[in-house]
């Protein structure tokens, strides 16, 4: 059904209606060969770059009404499109393109005693739901990705962004045509309505799983109504412990990279905690080095005495996601007192232990319920990208089936090809 | 808190109390060794049967009283425990303990060109939740697969076999603490009452996963309520479609042991497609020795026109899960339309096409969008222990995580271990 089509019915319908069209494209989707999906790839990021001045007049009219109802800077800036960044656009689709092929994958194989031989493959999972926000990217970013491994998707972009999300979204479309797809493979809900979102969370008949990106409100809504399985994170409290056999310099570099790089992204450390038989110079050195880039600090009793400027944490310090340049500071007793703090307080997200004891890193590794967890590196790594995946739709803190960054592999699921010669069952 | 205490709190309260100590439990038991989780093993078999005759006198009160209410002979042969099903019980416990371990396998590894090394390996999910109906054996079955597993479980037997369940219950519990386990890593709801399975349902703060195992109305119960991901598999609506180039003696065989072998399986063959070009020598043959042996066929007009004893197929047969000696017939017109009655009407179970032509053998690989997918073989392979798991805790048709048999494997998830060497993000 058009966009036209469409906007002549409720809510309600327009998800019933996309989520049919959706399943019945991806079923051929499935089947189609890398070279024939690899196409359409290309397709997208050469009419992006052919339509650079389309798309920024589409966007501008996003910014208009957004000046209009006085939005944040930082949400306009979020929002904007140039000719840089419908670029960045373009070569992350061909990223994408050039990934290795993620479906059809022989992820294991057993041969029987009976003889039937047993393969283990990778296939698409289905339909994906996508709900996002500002930022217009992600409409190509996720098809791109979802494309790839063969799953039909319906996108819902935030309303600030309707205009240009819709435009980059029938350019996808244009694409999946010319190459004799079904342009259901890529749908977009094409009303800002947010009865839409609840309609959609409850389609679990057509959706297979749902993949919320943007804040925090967002995501709760999308975890507490959806029906489907949902790939997402709500919080990222990241945790740095320096343990008492901390090298000082990676001490010191690490967590000031892992806070105030970048603060605003979900792998920056929330709560640095810090072993109370660390050598006095190395803590104060950590503490003094964040407050003097910039960063709050805040902390418990003993860390407070490491220097003057550090304000006293409140209890709900602890599990408080601050994405700003300000740190929680605790003083531990041990490794086990550190895992301990992080499995109460973290988010499963990303948590770093910096020492030089093989010990104390194994029983961190081991014990830290988390997705990602390291030994003397930045939590700021916690991205697709610098994982090896090439991409990413984003990072999971669940424990089902896609747990950190998910990337092409995580948008797949398997099932079992059993070859038989007559086999019976005695 | 001991079962004596338990029984004296609400369902709601017993559940918070059970989900509380579990979770507590899980972390413990996520760091056990395989020997230790070996010795418990062996001490719920030794126990098993150095206790035969308290079992079967917790079992009589259940078949006591299944007498009382009427139930079926079908049902209180599913209840009943005698010497050689403990035995039964004993030795699968075994089974479970010689089986490979299942945590802390490297599952890839990457090297970043910053230096970053990658793990990924797999670790235990966590609290797992056990619905279950009137057979006892279920609670030692899935204690064994969960602890293998090094995942903490909260069982909820049937209330027909409250009695045996929990004086199998309270031997493995004794086998954890005589070997420094907390009781709780496998915990049991000590009453029948109906609400405490829609507490445990809800209880998604501290269960990460639910699997029902049982009629179909408690599987529908659970896939609506449960606000965790559910393990699961509502019906087993199989098909065998006999392809125009299948061996005649393959067509015949596999079609007759996927019906009757065992006719209450999930995994017994429901619906059989006929190529319309199929010889009628072949055809005939196939549907005569399903009727010879006792097997009622319905079809459509074509189909009814093999054999005289055929019925008329309704719509809904086509959707329907006998269960029983009863098949419905079809006929398509080739594997394209085998595939798509497939997918329309099936379950995502197990599907098989018996074929001697490659082709046709990979186009149904590819295209049908079930578990597993056969060639040449009885759909009543679909069983964990036929596929080499060695055990399974049920079948699951979901797309996410777990699809097909659920064995040790699928009880598991994955994190990422990093190991850096001071490595910030530029």
């Amino acid at each position: 059904m058009t966009q036209a089509a469409l906007q002549n019915l409720s809510p309600v319908e327009i998800v019933d209606e996309l989520g049919r069209e959706a399943k019945a494209a991806s079923s051929a989707l499935s089947q189609s060969s890398e070279e024939q999906i690899n196409a359409v790839l290309k397709s997208i990021a050469e009419k992006l770059r052919s339509h650079v001045d389309a798309l920024i007049e589409a966007n501008k009219k996003d910014l208009d009404s957004a000046e209009q109802r006085g939005l944040s800077g930082a949400m306009v800036d979020r929002l904007a499109l140039n000719p840089e960044r419908i670029e960045g656009m373009a070569a992350g689709v061909e990223v994408v393109m050039n990934l290795p092929d993620p479906v059809g994958k022989l992820l294991s194989e057993t041969q029987r005693p009976n003889g039937l031989r047993i393969e283990k493959v990778s296939v698409p999972i289905g339909v994906l739901g996508m709900i996002y926000e500002s930022r217009p990217n992600v409409t190509i970013d996720a098809s791109a990705l979802c494309l790839k491994s063969r799953n039909a998707v319906i996108l819902r972009g935030g309303s600030e962004s309707l205009h240009s999300s819709l435009a980059l979204h029938s350019l996808i479309q244009e694409a999946l045509e010319e190459h004799g797809f079904n342009p259901a493979c890529v749908s977009m809900i094409p009303i800002s309505d947010r009865e839409a979102v609840g309609a959609l969370l409850r389609a679990d008949r057509y959706v297979d799983v749902m993949i919320p990106r943007g804040g925090k409100g967002l995501v709760e809504r999308v975890q507490n109504e959806a029906r489907m399985p949902v790939f997402s994170h709500l919080d990222g409290i990241c945790h740095v412990y320096i343990d008492r056999d901390a090298d000082p310099v990676i001490a010191r570099e690490v967590s000031l990279n892992a806070k105030m790089r970048r603060t605003g992204i979900c792998g920056a450390m929330e709560t640095l905690l810090l072993n109370k038989d660390l050598s006095n110079d190395i803590a104060q050195d950590v503490v003094k080095t964040l407050l003097d880039e910039g960063c709050a600090v805040v902390g418990d009793k003993m860390a407070q005495s490491l220097d003057p400027r550090i304000g006293s944490a409140s209890s709900e310090d602890w599990g408080t996601e601050y994405l700003d340049a300000k740190v929680s500071v605790a003083i531990v007793d041990n490794v086990n007192d550190a895992v301990n703090h992080i499995n109460s307080y973290g988010s499963h997200h990303t948590d770093s232990i910096i020492t030089q004891n093989d010990e104390a890193a194994a029983y961190f590794h081991k014990n830290v319920d988390s997705g990602i967890v390291m030994r003397n590196a930045s939590t700021q790594f916690a991205d697709g990208g610098e994982f090896g995946m090439g991409a990413e739709i984003g990072i999971a803190t669940g424990k089902m089936h896609a747990r950190g960054p998910v990337g092409l592999e995580q948008l797949c699921t398997y099932k079992y090809l059993v070859h038989g010669t007559g086999q019976t069952r005695p």
